[in-house]
Protein backbone atom coordinates (compact mmCIF):
# COMPACT_ATOMS: atom_id res chain seq x y z
CA UNK A 1 0.00 0.00 0.00
CA UNK A 2 1.55 3.18 -1.37
CA UNK A 3 1.09 6.76 0.45
CA UNK A 4 1.46 10.39 -1.02
CA UNK A 5 3.22 12.68 1.28
CA UNK A 6 3.22 16.85 0.60
CA UNK A 7 5.17 18.85 3.09
CA UNK A 8 3.48 21.90 2.11
CA UNK A 9 5.83 25.25 3.00
CA UNK A 10 5.85 28.33 2.41
CA UNK A 11 8.66 28.29 0.46
CA UNK A 12 9.45 24.72 -0.98
CA UNK A 13 7.11 21.94 -1.46
CA UNK A 14 8.33 18.20 -0.52
CA UNK A 15 6.45 15.22 -2.45
CA UNK A 16 6.89 11.88 -1.45
CA UNK A 17 5.79 8.21 -2.31
CA UNK A 18 6.35 5.31 -0.16
CA UNK A 19 5.44 3.61 3.02
CA UNK A 20 7.91 4.90 5.84
CA UNK A 21 11.35 5.88 6.58
CA UNK A 22 12.74 2.59 5.10
CA UNK A 23 10.79 2.73 1.98
CA UNK A 24 10.65 6.26 0.76
CA UNK A 25 11.62 5.72 -2.95
CA UNK A 26 10.34 8.50 -4.90
CA UNK A 27 10.96 11.97 -3.61
CA UNK A 28 10.76 15.67 -5.12
CA UNK A 29 10.94 18.96 -4.10
CA UNK A 30 10.33 22.46 -5.73
CA UNK A 31 9.30 26.31 -4.49
CA UNK A 32 6.42 27.19 -3.90
CA UNK A 33 5.12 29.67 -6.04
CA UNK A 34 1.34 30.28 -7.34
CA UNK A 35 -1.54 28.05 -5.79
CA UNK A 36 -2.43 27.36 -9.25
CA UNK A 37 0.88 26.39 -10.54
CA UNK A 38 1.87 24.71 -7.33
CA UNK A 39 -0.77 22.52 -7.19
CA UNK A 40 -0.43 21.69 -10.68
CA UNK A 41 2.77 20.14 -10.00
CA UNK A 42 2.08 18.39 -6.88
CA UNK A 43 -1.12 16.75 -8.66
CA UNK A 44 1.36 15.96 -11.77
CA UNK A 45 3.25 13.97 -9.80
CA UNK A 46 1.23 11.78 -7.78
CA UNK A 47 -0.98 11.12 -10.69
CA UNK A 48 0.82 8.17 -12.27
CA UNK A 49 1.04 6.43 -8.32
CA UNK A 50 -1.43 3.76 -7.55
CA UNK A 51 -1.96 5.57 -4.00
CA UNK A 52 -4.03 4.28 -1.33
CA UNK A 53 -4.29 8.08 0.60
CA UNK A 54 -2.13 11.71 0.43
CA UNK A 55 -1.42 13.33 3.54
CA UNK A 56 -0.76 17.19 3.47
CA UNK A 57 1.73 18.87 6.29
CA UNK A 58 1.03 22.57 5.36
CA UNK A 59 1.60 26.04 6.16
CA UNK A 60 -1.04 28.01 7.84
CA UNK A 61 -3.05 29.21 9.57
CA UNK A 62 -5.01 26.10 8.04
CA UNK A 63 -8.94 25.02 8.86
CA UNK A 64 -8.34 21.42 10.40
CA UNK A 65 -11.41 20.67 11.89
CA UNK A 66 -13.80 18.37 9.35
CA UNK A 67 -16.52 19.99 10.51
CA UNK A 68 -16.29 23.47 9.40
CA UNK A 69 -17.22 24.47 5.79
CA UNK A 70 -13.70 25.65 5.06
CA UNK A 71 -11.82 22.46 5.98
CA UNK A 72 -8.69 21.73 4.10
CA UNK A 73 -7.81 25.14 2.64
CA UNK A 74 -5.05 27.42 4.03
CA UNK A 75 -6.78 30.41 5.01
CA UNK A 76 -6.17 34.00 7.01
CA UNK A 77 -1.79 33.62 5.45
CA UNK A 78 -0.33 36.98 4.62
CA UNK A 79 1.89 34.64 2.17
CA UNK A 80 0.74 36.23 -1.35
CA UNK A 81 -2.47 34.19 -3.10
CA UNK A 82 -2.53 31.54 -0.87
CA UNK A 83 -5.28 32.90 1.49
CA UNK A 84 -8.61 31.17 1.17
CA UNK A 85 -6.84 27.72 -0.82
CA UNK A 86 -8.33 24.59 -1.04
CA UNK A 87 -5.74 22.71 -1.15
CA UNK A 88 -6.98 19.80 0.53
CA UNK A 89 -10.58 19.33 -1.49
CA UNK A 90 -8.33 20.18 -4.69
CA UNK A 91 -5.26 17.77 -4.41
CA UNK A 92 -7.92 14.63 -3.03
CA UNK A 93 -10.62 15.46 -5.82
CA UNK A 94 -7.75 15.47 -8.15
CA UNK A 95 -6.61 12.05 -7.24
CA UNK A 96 -9.14 10.32 -6.19
CA UNK A 97 -7.92 9.32 -2.51
CA UNK A 98 -8.57 10.11 0.78
CA UNK A 99 -6.51 13.05 2.32
CA UNK A 100 -5.07 13.73 5.38
CA UNK A 101 -4.93 17.13 6.10
CA UNK A 102 -3.16 19.20 9.26
CA UNK A 103 -0.70 21.86 9.92
CA UNK A 104 2.94 21.30 9.05
CA UNK A 105 3.92 20.67 12.61
CA UNK A 106 0.93 18.38 13.66
CA UNK A 107 1.97 16.28 10.66
CA UNK A 108 5.60 16.20 12.17
CA UNK A 109 4.59 15.24 15.62
CA UNK A 110 2.64 12.46 13.82
CA UNK A 111 6.01 11.13 11.92
CA UNK A 112 7.48 11.18 15.21
CA UNK A 113 4.93 9.16 16.77
CA UNK A 114 4.72 6.43 14.62
CA UNK A 115 8.42 6.14 13.26
CA UNK A 116 10.76 8.63 15.77
CA UNK A 117 11.17 10.06 18.74
CA UNK A 118 7.95 9.94 20.17
CA UNK A 119 7.00 6.33 19.93
CA UNK A 120 4.90 5.11 22.84
CA UNK A 121 3.79 8.90 23.93
CA UNK A 122 0.41 10.46 24.27
CA UNK A 123 0.49 13.93 24.89
CA UNK A 124 4.71 15.50 23.52
CA UNK A 125 5.18 18.75 21.35
CA UNK A 126 6.80 19.01 18.02
CA UNK A 127 8.49 22.43 17.86
CA UNK A 128 9.48 24.03 15.21
CA UNK A 129 12.16 26.87 15.30
CA UNK A 130 13.25 28.36 11.67
CA UNK A 131 11.57 31.01 9.45
CA UNK A 132 8.72 31.46 11.86
CA UNK A 133 8.20 29.33 15.20
CA UNK A 134 5.62 26.80 15.41
CA UNK A 135 3.98 24.05 17.29
CA UNK A 136 1.89 21.07 17.16
CA UNK A 137 1.27 17.62 18.96
CA UNK A 138 -0.39 15.04 20.28
CA UNK A 139 -2.11 15.23 23.89
CA UNK A 140 -4.50 11.93 25.11
CA UNK A 141 -2.69 10.29 21.88
CA UNK A 142 -4.72 12.44 19.55
CA UNK A 143 -3.16 15.27 17.35
CA UNK A 144 -3.85 18.70 19.29
CA UNK A 145 -6.80 20.37 17.68
CA UNK A 146 -9.01 22.97 19.53
CA UNK A 147 -10.39 26.21 18.54
CA UNK A 148 -8.60 26.45 15.65
CA UNK A 149 -4.82 24.51 16.22
CA UNK A 150 -2.23 25.60 18.49
CA UNK A 151 0.28 28.09 17.09
CA UNK A 152 2.86 28.11 20.06
CA UNK A 153 5.01 30.80 18.19
CA UNK A 154 3.24 33.63 19.24
CA UNK A 155 3.88 33.38 22.85
CA UNK A 156 4.62 36.30 25.22
CA UNK A 157 7.72 36.10 27.08
CA UNK A 158 10.17 37.76 29.76
CA UNK A 159 12.37 40.49 27.26
CA UNK A 160 14.85 41.88 29.45
CA UNK A 161 15.11 45.07 27.11
CA UNK A 162 18.26 46.31 28.94
CA UNK A 163 19.80 42.85 28.05
CA UNK A 164 17.94 42.42 24.61
CA UNK A 165 17.46 45.62 23.21
CA UNK A 166 15.74 44.21 19.88
CA UNK A 167 12.32 44.87 19.55
CA UNK A 168 11.11 41.51 17.85
CA UNK A 169 9.98 41.12 14.42
CA UNK A 170 6.66 39.85 14.56
CA UNK A 171 4.40 41.93 12.04
CA UNK A 172 1.40 41.21 14.64
CA UNK A 173 3.00 41.18 18.34
CA UNK A 174 6.68 42.48 18.15
CA UNK A 175 8.70 40.85 20.96
CA UNK A 176 6.67 37.38 21.02
CA UNK A 177 8.60 34.23 20.80
CA UNK A 178 8.95 33.86 17.30
CA UNK A 179 9.67 37.67 16.69
CA UNK A 180 12.90 37.13 19.08
CA UNK A 181 13.86 33.72 18.14
CA UNK A 182 12.72 32.72 14.73
CA UNK A 183 15.82 32.71 12.49
CA UNK A 184 14.66 35.72 10.87
CA UNK A 185 14.84 37.39 14.40
CA UNK A 186 18.35 35.97 14.76
CA UNK A 187 19.39 37.84 11.24
CA UNK A 188 17.31 40.78 11.82
CA UNK A 189 19.40 41.21 15.47
CA UNK A 190 22.78 40.12 14.41
CA UNK A 191 23.11 41.64 11.08
CA UNK A 192 23.76 37.82 9.40
CA UNK A 193 21.82 34.68 9.07
CA UNK A 194 21.78 32.35 12.37
CA UNK A 195 23.86 29.94 10.41
CA UNK A 196 26.84 32.21 10.08
CA UNK A 197 27.07 33.19 13.77
CA UNK A 198 29.73 30.77 15.05
CA UNK A 199 29.34 28.46 17.99
CA UNK A 200 30.93 30.75 20.66
CA UNK A 201 28.64 33.68 19.50
CA UNK A 202 26.39 35.26 22.27
CA UNK A 203 23.36 35.00 19.73
CA UNK A 204 23.61 31.26 20.71
CA UNK A 205 23.55 32.06 24.44
CA UNK A 206 20.35 34.35 24.20
CA UNK A 207 18.61 31.60 21.59
CA UNK A 208 19.25 29.44 24.23
CA UNK A 209 17.23 31.05 26.90
CA UNK A 210 14.27 32.43 24.86
CA UNK A 211 13.97 28.56 23.56
CA UNK A 212 14.05 27.45 27.15
CA UNK A 213 11.73 30.43 28.59
CA UNK A 214 9.51 28.69 25.99
CA UNK A 215 9.44 25.20 26.87
CA UNK A 216 8.90 25.97 30.61
CA UNK A 217 5.65 27.71 29.54
CA UNK A 218 5.16 24.53 27.30
CA UNK A 219 6.12 22.08 29.99
CA UNK A 220 3.97 23.97 32.87
CA UNK A 221 0.91 24.19 30.62
CA UNK A 222 0.85 21.03 28.78
CA UNK A 223 3.18 18.64 30.89
CA UNK A 224 4.17 17.02 28.09
CA UNK A 225 5.92 13.98 28.25
CA UNK A 226 9.10 15.38 25.73
CA UNK A 227 9.48 18.08 23.73
CA UNK A 228 10.77 17.63 20.27
CA UNK A 229 12.93 20.61 18.85
CA UNK A 230 12.86 20.99 15.01
CA UNK A 231 13.93 23.12 11.90
CA UNK A 232 16.64 24.88 10.38
CA UNK A 233 18.04 27.14 13.55
CA UNK A 234 17.66 23.87 15.71
CA UNK A 235 20.04 22.25 12.94
CA UNK A 236 22.98 23.90 15.39
CA UNK A 237 22.87 21.52 17.78
CA UNK A 238 24.78 23.10 20.44
CA UNK A 239 22.18 24.78 21.42
CA UNK A 240 20.69 21.91 23.10
CA UNK A 241 22.99 21.62 25.84
CA UNK A 242 21.94 25.78 26.69
CA UNK A 243 18.23 24.93 26.58
CA UNK A 244 18.75 21.66 28.74
CA UNK A 245 20.25 24.10 31.30
CA UNK A 246 18.38 26.51 31.12
CA UNK A 247 15.22 24.66 31.29
CA UNK A 248 16.11 23.44 34.67
CA UNK A 249 17.46 26.41 36.22
CA UNK A 250 14.34 28.15 35.39
CA UNK A 251 12.35 25.41 36.17
CA UNK A 252 14.09 25.51 39.96
CA UNK A 253 12.73 22.07 40.70
CA UNK A 254 9.05 22.74 40.54
CA UNK A 255 8.30 19.78 38.89
CA UNK A 256 9.53 17.01 40.08
CA UNK A 257 9.78 14.72 37.63
CA UNK A 258 12.92 12.63 36.41
CA UNK A 259 12.37 12.89 33.26
CA UNK A 260 13.00 16.74 33.98
CA UNK A 261 15.72 16.23 36.57
CA UNK A 262 17.73 13.61 35.56
CA UNK A 263 16.89 12.74 31.91
CA UNK A 264 16.66 16.10 30.12
CA UNK A 265 18.98 15.50 27.71
CA UNK A 266 15.72 12.75 26.34
CA UNK A 267 13.28 14.82 27.76
CA UNK A 268 14.40 18.04 25.06
CA UNK A 269 15.57 16.56 21.93
CA UNK A 270 15.96 16.39 18.24
CA UNK A 271 13.22 14.69 15.82
CA UNK A 272 14.32 11.27 15.29
CA UNK A 273 13.30 11.29 11.68
CA UNK A 274 16.15 14.17 11.01
CA UNK A 275 15.33 16.50 8.18
CA UNK A 276 13.02 13.64 6.69
CA UNK A 277 10.74 14.91 9.42
CA UNK A 278 8.26 17.12 7.76
CA UNK A 279 6.84 14.67 4.65
CA UNK A 280 7.15 11.54 6.68
CA UNK A 281 4.78 13.17 8.90
CA UNK A 282 2.43 13.96 6.08
CA UNK A 283 3.04 10.13 4.99
CA UNK A 284 1.26 9.48 8.53
CA UNK A 285 -1.13 11.69 8.00
CA UNK A 286 -2.21 9.89 4.65
CA UNK A 287 -1.87 6.66 6.49
CA UNK A 288 -4.27 7.93 8.97
CA UNK A 289 -6.60 8.99 6.50
CA UNK A 290 -6.70 5.69 4.78
CA UNK A 291 -7.41 3.95 8.12
CA UNK A 292 -3.90 2.24 8.14
CA UNK A 293 -2.65 3.98 11.27
CA UNK A 294 -3.69 3.40 14.63
CA UNK A 295 -6.99 5.68 15.18
CA UNK A 296 -6.07 9.09 15.76
CA UNK A 297 -8.50 11.38 14.68
CA UNK B 1 -27.14 6.44 42.27
CA UNK B 2 -25.41 8.42 44.90
CA UNK B 3 -21.89 9.85 44.33
CA UNK B 4 -19.46 11.42 47.20
CA UNK B 5 -17.23 14.42 45.97
CA UNK B 6 -14.48 15.61 47.89
CA UNK B 7 -12.98 19.08 47.38
CA UNK B 8 -9.86 19.12 49.09
CA UNK B 9 -8.06 22.27 49.15
CA UNK B 10 -4.71 23.32 51.19
CA UNK B 11 -7.05 25.41 53.69
CA UNK B 12 -10.62 23.81 53.26
CA UNK B 13 -12.35 20.50 52.40
CA UNK B 14 -16.10 20.17 51.07
CA UNK B 15 -17.57 16.90 50.67
CA UNK B 16 -20.84 16.15 49.60
CA UNK B 17 -23.31 13.79 48.67
CA UNK B 18 -25.72 13.65 45.57
CA UNK B 19 -25.84 13.11 41.80
CA UNK B 20 -25.27 16.91 40.45
CA UNK B 21 -26.51 20.28 40.93
CA UNK B 22 -29.79 19.79 40.92
CA UNK B 23 -29.62 17.43 43.68
CA UNK B 24 -27.09 17.70 46.30
CA UNK B 25 -28.62 17.30 49.76
CA UNK B 26 -25.77 16.81 51.72
CA UNK B 27 -22.64 18.69 51.96
CA UNK B 28 -20.25 19.43 55.03
CA UNK B 29 -16.98 21.91 55.17
CA UNK B 30 -14.03 21.94 57.61
CA UNK B 31 -10.61 22.82 58.07
CA UNK B 32 -7.77 21.07 56.45
CA UNK B 33 -5.60 20.12 59.25
CA UNK B 34 -3.48 17.21 59.74
CA UNK B 35 -3.58 14.23 57.20
CA UNK B 36 -4.57 11.68 59.96
CA UNK B 37 -7.69 13.70 61.16
CA UNK B 38 -8.71 15.04 57.75
CA UNK B 39 -9.29 11.68 56.30
CA UNK B 40 -10.98 9.99 59.36
CA UNK B 41 -13.31 13.22 59.30
CA UNK B 42 -14.00 12.84 55.78
CA UNK B 43 -14.22 9.04 55.99
CA UNK B 44 -16.77 9.43 58.97
CA UNK B 45 -18.70 11.94 56.52
CA UNK B 46 -19.23 9.42 53.92
CA UNK B 47 -19.74 5.87 55.74
CA UNK B 48 -23.05 6.20 56.27
CA UNK B 49 -23.68 6.96 52.68
CA UNK B 50 -24.90 3.82 50.28
CA UNK B 51 -22.18 5.36 47.48
CA UNK B 52 -21.33 3.90 44.12
CA UNK B 53 -18.11 6.12 43.86
CA UNK B 54 -16.31 9.19 45.33
CA UNK B 55 -14.22 11.52 43.40
CA UNK B 56 -11.85 13.41 44.39
CA UNK B 57 -10.19 16.90 43.56
CA UNK B 58 -7.11 17.68 45.25
CA UNK B 59 -4.70 20.30 45.89
CA UNK B 60 -1.35 19.16 44.64
CA UNK B 61 1.21 18.20 42.68
CA UNK B 62 -0.42 14.53 42.77
CA UNK B 63 0.18 11.64 41.03
CA UNK B 64 -3.39 11.45 38.84
CA UNK B 65 -1.32 8.05 36.99
CA UNK B 66 -3.05 5.34 37.41
CA UNK B 67 0.02 3.16 36.26
CA UNK B 68 2.45 4.83 38.71
CA UNK B 69 3.50 3.37 41.82
CA UNK B 70 2.00 6.56 43.61
CA UNK B 71 -1.60 6.83 42.42
CA UNK B 72 -3.72 8.38 44.19
CA UNK B 73 -0.99 10.40 46.12
CA UNK B 74 -0.37 14.09 47.07
CA UNK B 75 3.01 14.29 46.05
CA UNK B 76 6.06 16.38 46.86
CA UNK B 77 3.63 19.48 48.45
CA UNK B 78 5.15 22.17 50.71
CA UNK B 79 2.17 21.79 52.95
CA UNK B 80 3.46 20.34 56.44
CA UNK B 81 2.91 16.39 56.91
CA UNK B 82 0.84 16.43 53.65
CA UNK B 83 4.02 15.45 51.66
CA UNK B 84 3.65 11.42 50.07
CA UNK B 85 -0.40 11.09 51.52
CA UNK B 86 -2.44 8.62 49.57
CA UNK B 87 -5.40 10.10 49.78
CA UNK B 88 -7.46 8.37 46.92
CA UNK B 89 -6.14 4.59 48.19
CA UNK B 90 -6.75 5.52 52.20
CA UNK B 91 -10.22 6.84 50.78
CA UNK B 92 -10.93 4.25 48.70
CA UNK B 93 -10.19 0.93 51.04
CA UNK B 94 -12.36 2.86 53.89
CA UNK B 95 -15.41 3.17 51.62
CA UNK B 96 -14.97 0.13 49.51
CA UNK B 97 -16.11 1.94 46.64
CA UNK B 98 -14.66 3.04 43.29
CA UNK B 99 -12.37 6.47 43.27
CA UNK B 100 -12.18 8.99 40.61
CA UNK B 101 -8.90 11.34 41.64
CA UNK B 102 -7.50 14.07 39.72
CA UNK B 103 -6.51 17.50 40.45
CA UNK B 104 -8.24 20.06 42.18
CA UNK B 105 -8.69 21.97 38.70
CA UNK B 106 -9.07 19.11 36.32
CA UNK B 107 -11.87 17.91 38.36
CA UNK B 108 -13.67 21.57 38.40
CA UNK B 109 -12.94 21.19 34.46
CA UNK B 110 -14.84 18.00 34.28
CA UNK B 111 -17.86 19.62 36.44
CA UNK B 112 -18.22 22.72 34.02
CA UNK B 113 -18.68 20.29 30.98
CA UNK B 114 -20.83 18.12 33.03
CA UNK B 115 -23.04 20.80 33.99
CA UNK B 116 -21.73 24.16 33.78
CA UNK B 117 -20.11 26.15 30.85
CA UNK B 118 -18.28 23.72 29.17
CA UNK B 119 -20.87 21.45 27.93
CA UNK B 120 -20.13 19.63 24.38
CA UNK B 121 -16.98 21.15 24.09
CA UNK B 122 -13.68 18.79 23.68
CA UNK B 123 -10.94 21.72 24.34
CA UNK B 124 -10.82 23.63 26.98
CA UNK B 125 -9.04 25.18 30.19
CA UNK B 126 -10.44 26.06 33.36
CA UNK B 127 -8.19 28.29 35.40
CA UNK B 128 -8.51 29.19 39.48
CA UNK B 129 -7.39 32.78 40.48
CA UNK B 130 -7.25 32.41 43.87
CA UNK B 131 -4.56 31.14 47.21
CA UNK B 132 -2.38 30.00 44.09
CA UNK B 133 -3.40 30.07 40.34
CA UNK B 134 -3.81 26.58 38.74
CA UNK B 135 -5.02 25.10 35.80
CA UNK B 136 -6.50 21.92 33.96
CA UNK B 137 -8.75 21.12 31.69
CA UNK B 138 -9.96 18.81 28.71
CA UNK B 139 -8.40 17.83 25.39
CA UNK B 140 -9.63 15.57 22.56
CA UNK B 141 -12.32 15.17 25.15
CA UNK B 142 -10.39 13.94 27.68
CA UNK B 143 -8.89 15.40 30.95
CA UNK B 144 -5.44 16.62 30.23
CA UNK B 145 -2.49 15.09 31.58
CA UNK B 146 1.10 14.00 30.80
CA UNK B 147 4.75 13.73 32.12
CA UNK B 148 2.38 14.61 35.55
CA UNK B 149 -0.56 17.34 34.93
CA UNK B 150 -0.86 21.02 34.00
CA UNK B 151 0.24 23.64 36.49
CA UNK B 152 -0.62 26.98 34.43
CA UNK B 153 0.20 28.53 37.48
CA UNK B 154 4.24 28.77 37.35
CA UNK B 155 4.22 29.90 33.44
CA UNK B 156 6.91 32.98 32.80
CA UNK B 157 5.08 36.11 31.64
CA UNK B 158 6.70 39.76 30.41
CA UNK B 159 6.75 41.88 33.71
CA UNK B 160 7.85 45.30 33.31
CA UNK B 161 9.69 46.19 36.42
CA UNK B 162 9.59 50.10 35.90
CA UNK B 163 6.02 49.89 35.64
CA UNK B 164 5.82 47.22 38.47
CA UNK B 165 8.08 47.07 40.39
CA UNK B 166 6.81 43.91 42.70
CA UNK B 167 9.52 41.00 42.32
CA UNK B 168 6.78 38.83 42.96
CA UNK B 169 6.38 36.06 45.65
CA UNK B 170 6.91 32.50 43.71
CA UNK B 171 9.26 30.78 46.09
CA UNK B 172 10.24 28.92 43.01
CA UNK B 173 10.47 31.68 40.66
CA UNK B 174 9.33 34.56 41.78
CA UNK B 175 7.24 36.35 39.04
CA UNK B 176 5.83 33.37 37.48
CA UNK B 177 2.25 34.14 36.91
CA UNK B 178 1.35 32.92 40.36
CA UNK B 179 4.52 35.02 41.68
CA UNK B 180 2.63 38.07 40.32
CA UNK B 181 -1.25 37.57 40.12
CA UNK B 182 -2.29 34.89 42.87
CA UNK B 183 -4.45 36.75 45.71
CA UNK B 184 -1.21 37.05 48.30
CA UNK B 185 0.52 38.54 45.48
CA UNK B 186 -2.07 40.98 45.24
CA UNK B 187 -2.29 41.02 48.91
CA UNK B 188 2.16 41.59 49.15
CA UNK B 189 2.11 44.34 46.53
CA UNK B 190 -0.68 46.61 48.08
CA UNK B 191 -0.61 45.78 51.57
CA UNK B 192 -4.22 44.82 51.92
CA UNK B 193 -6.40 41.79 50.84
CA UNK B 194 -7.74 42.10 47.24
CA UNK B 195 -11.07 42.52 48.05
CA UNK B 196 -10.57 45.16 50.06
CA UNK B 197 -9.19 46.97 46.81
CA UNK B 198 -12.06 49.10 45.16
CA UNK B 199 -12.92 48.58 41.82
CA UNK B 200 -11.26 51.64 40.91
CA UNK B 201 -8.19 50.98 42.23
CA UNK B 202 -4.93 50.15 39.97
CA UNK B 203 -4.50 47.32 40.51
CA UNK B 204 -7.33 45.50 38.87
CA UNK B 205 -5.92 46.92 35.99
CA UNK B 206 -2.61 45.07 36.44
CA UNK B 207 -4.19 41.87 37.53
CA UNK B 208 -6.21 41.89 34.06
CA UNK B 209 -2.84 42.98 32.39
CA UNK B 210 -1.31 39.52 33.67
CA UNK B 211 -3.94 37.34 33.10
CA UNK B 212 -4.85 38.46 29.88
CA UNK B 213 -0.84 37.79 29.37
CA UNK B 214 -1.46 34.09 30.71
CA UNK B 215 -4.63 33.98 28.44
CA UNK B 216 -2.73 34.96 25.25
CA UNK B 217 -0.50 32.20 25.94
CA UNK B 218 -2.54 29.49 26.79
CA UNK B 219 -4.83 30.32 23.73
CA UNK B 220 -1.77 30.09 21.37
CA UNK B 221 -0.56 27.39 23.55
CA UNK B 222 -3.85 25.09 23.58
CA UNK B 223 -6.19 26.76 21.11
CA UNK B 224 -9.36 25.73 24.08
CA UNK B 225 -12.57 26.69 22.63
CA UNK B 226 -13.04 28.56 25.57
CA UNK B 227 -11.41 29.56 28.81
CA UNK B 228 -13.00 29.66 32.45
CA UNK B 229 -11.86 31.45 35.04
CA UNK B 230 -12.94 30.71 38.51
CA UNK B 231 -11.09 31.51 42.26
CA UNK B 232 -11.54 33.78 44.66
CA UNK B 233 -9.74 36.69 42.96
CA UNK B 234 -12.04 36.17 39.71
CA UNK B 235 -14.85 36.89 41.81
CA UNK B 236 -14.31 40.14 40.77
CA UNK B 237 -16.44 40.42 38.13
CA UNK B 238 -14.86 43.58 36.78
CA UNK B 239 -11.87 41.70 36.10
CA UNK B 240 -13.23 39.90 33.03
CA UNK B 241 -14.05 42.99 30.73
CA UNK B 242 -10.16 44.05 31.75
CA UNK B 243 -9.26 40.58 30.46
CA UNK B 244 -11.53 41.00 27.24
CA UNK B 245 -10.05 44.24 25.86
CA UNK B 246 -6.38 43.10 26.43
CA UNK B 247 -6.60 39.82 25.19
CA UNK B 248 -7.88 41.31 21.73
CA UNK B 249 -5.05 44.10 22.39
CA UNK B 250 -2.34 41.41 22.58
CA UNK B 251 -3.66 38.80 20.18
CA UNK B 252 -3.93 42.39 17.61
CA UNK B 253 -6.00 40.00 15.34
CA UNK B 254 -3.79 37.39 14.90
CA UNK B 255 -5.71 34.35 15.34
CA UNK B 256 -9.37 34.48 13.36
CA UNK B 257 -11.88 32.99 15.02
CA UNK B 258 -14.82 34.81 15.71
CA UNK B 259 -15.45 33.58 19.24
CA UNK B 260 -12.14 35.88 20.17
CA UNK B 261 -12.98 38.56 17.38
CA UNK B 262 -16.55 38.96 18.55
CA UNK B 263 -18.04 36.42 21.26
CA UNK B 264 -15.38 37.15 23.86
CA UNK B 265 -17.69 37.51 26.57
CA UNK B 266 -18.61 33.98 26.06
CA UNK B 267 -14.87 32.97 25.15
CA UNK B 268 -13.45 33.87 28.46
CA UNK B 269 -16.26 33.61 31.30
CA UNK B 270 -16.61 32.81 34.58
CA UNK B 271 -17.73 28.94 35.75
CA UNK B 272 -21.57 28.36 35.08
CA UNK B 273 -21.71 26.35 38.37
CA UNK B 274 -20.11 29.02 40.55
CA UNK B 275 -18.42 28.74 43.83
CA UNK B 276 -19.76 24.82 43.62
CA UNK B 277 -17.90 24.04 41.21
CA UNK B 278 -15.10 22.33 42.93
CA UNK B 279 -17.37 20.05 44.84
CA UNK B 280 -19.32 19.79 41.74
CA UNK B 281 -16.51 18.68 39.44
CA UNK B 282 -15.26 15.63 42.10
CA UNK B 283 -18.78 14.28 41.74
CA UNK B 284 -17.82 14.34 37.97
CA UNK B 285 -14.89 12.73 38.88
CA UNK B 286 -17.14 9.91 40.94
CA UNK B 287 -19.52 9.20 38.52
CA UNK B 288 -16.83 8.70 35.97
CA UNK B 289 -15.26 6.41 38.23
CA UNK B 290 -18.23 4.08 38.50
CA UNK B 291 -18.73 4.37 35.00
CA UNK B 292 -22.05 6.48 34.75
CA UNK B 293 -20.56 9.27 32.57
CA UNK B 294 -19.52 9.49 28.96
CA UNK B 295 -16.36 7.60 29.16
CA UNK B 296 -13.47 9.75 29.48
CA UNK B 297 -10.29 8.55 31.11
Amino acid sequence: MLYGGIEAGGTKIVCAVGTGPADLPTQISFPTTSPGDTLARIIAFFQQQPLAAVGIGSFGPISPDHHAPDYGYITSTPKPGWAQIDIAGTIGRALGVPVGFDTDVNAAALGEWRWGAAQGLSTFLYLTVGTGIGGGGLSNDRLMHGLLHPEMGHIQLPHDRQADPFPGICPYHGDCLEGLASGPAMKARWGVPAEALPADHPAWALEGHYLALACVNFICTLSPQRIILGGGVMSQSHLFPLIHQEVQALLNGYIQAPAILRQIDTYIMPPGLGSRVGVLGALALAGQAAGQAPPLP
